[in-house]
């Protein structure tokens, strides 16, 4: 069996602790066992599924120290930013077990039978959604709690009643470890099928593409870069069975600074963007990495405030060489246009280390380069000044779809920009008034998705309840005699929860 | 201007009427308009789309008779058949008239803001769903009105707010003119944008293939072939933004035959199925193609009786000549089998008329053999006989993704054979309990779609409300100004519908 080991973000020393590397072999017996535990986890009512989900966070609560402290070492973020990050999660574990107790998320539909209809009976349909089946969810390197073992993705296709194998990401193999084993311990203590969770390592792109075509894996979850996500879905779709992807693969999240926000708050605005930039070194998925204004006055004190704050942050570690790499060679490639100047760009002093910088391009040059339209992962913004608003407009029509959308005006800017902005909402998932695009609320009203490029598919989100929506499908029992259905669909409304009877929704029993 | 004309379905004469083929170079025009029509559309009230939706009904019953009859020369279905198709139609227009009007499947949710909270602020978040843009409708040649030029696909298009090029089915062309010619007039009456609606016609697969590929085309509605959906799903995955093609391509539909059900009933069920295989000549994406039950005297008196009605079975037209080569060649690749044994089969002494057939397998040379799970489109059914009820969980096991599953069974039946028809339904998108799986309920608890092969989308349905949901994706305005907001997200719900308040259902006003 071969081993790899973590490795210190900060100094590149391998940390303790060696981790087997799943070898393409076991992946039948993996998947087997994956479909065996998904099938028994179907006969298990959801208040146990909501309990196991629960237990996960007790444990959880339990390593918290030593689960920060690793994080910490092995991707180079703040133990604070980890800290938010554990939080996240297990108030995400709480919040889909509520969800899975509840049942919402059946979605229940009921039309019932009118027997004396013309020329044919009106049937019974009972639709409900049912879980897809084992779900490949790879951990992503700049959430090593929120988005990797038990992040998003898994507990959503946990609490659809799917099985989980997670590829732990190999930047943070022990975190990944340490969640993995209170996740195994929790589905023990509160009897779920022994393989309702596995959790590999391995390090390269081919396990996971063995993950992804194997036959009995029925979904994807995924975020991470473009190439990474587009492999993934480009396996998918070649399957002889094709089975969804949720890849969410980074954005530029644009922001539009109107000239009457610029006017009045330049400072304000230039201090809270460069904290938006700059957060966990610009490794954020919705980080403001293009920033769109009017040529003038006001944008060039804008200018001058967001480059003397980005002078005052600290050197800050990438979360893994590699990443610092890529981030490196983006802005060096960046730095080679003729049309693009660098406001500021300074050379870290520390090893591993990065520096935050701020490069401009006029509306025209920006529009005919298409490489200025791709996301630099990093603590990285273009701003792109454009010479009137006409021109702005066309740099918004430019822009490929996006998870977020920014816009920084007062009520006179956004009556004039009307047009503008609204452009904008058709390019995003979200769009932010008078905010910064970083930062996801986990709620019903969240959606992190957003068209092509940003994600494989515009109608999921990968935050937020509705997130469980990706691991279900519907399906529809018609004339089933009553004692025979699910008890969610029986005429006894058991749940105690708002179905749609005959069009309308209403928390009554069937008569 | 090249032109082609429509054809008798039942003689092969050239009818009259003469139709313009769409050449490739003319697509950037029409994907121009539709995009500026899609602009145009947002900004017409929901009410006013209704209207739009009623008045295509009330233009189509004013030309009922003679749209019936044109019909029934280009398809060969019987009239009674198509006037059912017609008033499904035009029903189907009045639902989704009612759906836009009522705004439910904006599917609101509402999160506020707590500025108190730590450590950061709560904000407020406000989700609601948005149309893709143009969509492209392939008329299907089986349903010239309720799948073709403003069926199904179309009318949940409009109603999301889409606008809709469709490519009229070659094989209906005078129908599917019939009726553009009266979406096009209600909407000239009801004030919505020229190109809202566009209808084309063309031969071959070119023309579909540039509408699939063309940049301003944000999705794709299809019902017909699995090769046919399978290569639009191509072209969609390999544009440089890839859309969706929601593509329904049909289905074998096994019928479970349980012994209980078959010894009491053995008659009524057999002339039941033969009704259901032999309706329209087989030409439904949910006919019987498959049934699977135990070898017993009962099953053999089923199938005598089967046999027999089928004897009794008129001769029927099929869609299209080359509908009735790829049944012959279907029937005939199965004929050709060792392990099948053909029960009945007849010539058809009339040109170009089809006769309904049954053939027969075993349930071990069922599961052997790949060829014989996939559908044959027409009037034909393939009897798996199991040895015992392990082979028959195997057959059902062996499976693919399928619109629907039946079973027939007692009481009794559904107690032993429980295992056997829920392992069906997870293969399923609906389940009928004692009945036929033809006929489809256009309601909300409807779903017609199902797991690949059946669909290349799982999650979405063809047939009722929820269709709408194909062409829509979520948006949320964070911290937007309550009049900034589109109305029906603003604190007063203006449209007295449910939305969800801090993950609550709720009719009140947000305070």
């Amino acid at each position: 069996m071969r081993f790899y080991q973590g490795v210190n973000a900060a100094t590149g020393e391998l940390l303790a602790g060696s981790f087997p590397i799943c070898e393409l072999d076991a992946l039948d017996e993996i998947l087997g066992r994956a479909k065996g535990a998904f099938e028994d986890y179907q006969t298990i009512e959801f208040s146990k599924k909501g309990l196991f989900l629960r237990q996960i966070r007790i444990n959880l609560l339990e390593i918290e120290t030593d689960l920060i402290d690793r994080a910490h070492l092995e991707t180079g973020l703040s133990k604070p930013r980890i800290k938010t990050e554990f939080d996240r999660t297990t108030n995400q574990l709480l919040l889909f077990a509520g969800i899975i107790e509840r049942g919402d998320w059946l979605e229940i539909s009921i039309d019932t039978e009118d027997n004396e209809r013309l020329p044919t009976p009106k049937p019974d349909l009972r639709k409900w959604y049912i879980p897809l089946g084992p779900v490949v969810v790879f951990g992503a390197s700049n959430f090593p709690l929120a988005y990797s073992a038990i992040g998003g993705d898994s507990v959503s296709a946990l609490a659809a009643g799917c099985s989980v194998i997670v590829k732990a990401h190999p930047s943070h193999p022990g975190t990944s470890e340490l969640v993995a084993e209170m996740v195994i311990k929790a589905g023990k203590m509160t009897g779920m099928p022994d393989a309702i969770f596995q959790h590999v390592h391995a390090q390269g792109f081919e396990l996971g593409a063995g993950l992804v075509e194997h036959p009995l894996t029925k979904a994807v979850g995924f975020t991470g870069s473009f190439s990474g996500g587009m492999a993934l879905q480009k396996l998918a779709n070649s399957r002889p069975v094709p089975i969804p992807v949720f890849a969410e693969m980074g954005s530029t999240n644009p922001v539009l600074l109107l000239p009457n926000a610029l006017k009045n708050k330049a400072a304000f605005w230039a201090k809270t963007l460069v904290a938006s930039l700059t957060a966990s070194a610009g490794q954020f998925c919705t980080n403001p990495g293009i920033m769109i204004g009017l040529k003038s006055d006001a944008l060039d004190v804008f200018v001058d405030k967001f480059k003397e704050t980005l002078s005052l942050e600290p050197e800050q570690v990438m979360l893994s060489s590699s990443i610092l790499q890529n981030f490196e060679a983006g802005r060096e490639t960046l730095a080679k246009l003729e049309e693009v100047e660098f406001v500021y760009c300074k050379t870290p002093e520390a090893h591993r280390h990065v520096s935050p910088s701020l490069a401009r391009v006029n509306g025209v040059d920006f529009i005919q380069n298409p490489l200025l339209h791709h996301e630099i992962f990093g603590p990285i913004s273009l701003l792109v000044e454009c010479a009137d608003t006409d021109e702005m407009l066309k740099v918004i029509n430019s822009l490929e779809g996006q998870l977020t959308g920014t816009v920084i005006g007062d009520a006179m800017d956004l009556e004039r920009f009307d047009v503008h902005y609204k452009t904008l909402i058709t390019k995003v998932g979200r769009m932010i008034f008078n905010g910064v695009p970083t930062g996801v609320e986990v709620v019903g009203s969240m959606h992190h998705g957003g068209p092509f490029p940003a994600t494989t598919n515009s109608y999921f989100t990968a935050v937020g309840t509705d997130a469980i929506r990706r691991f279900l499908r519907p399906v529809v029992y018609q004339n089933c005699p009553n004692d025979l259905l699910p008890l969610a669909l029986q005429n006894k409304n058991g749940l105690g929860i708002y179905r749609r009877i005959n069009g309308e929704l209403s928390k009554s029993d069937v008569v």
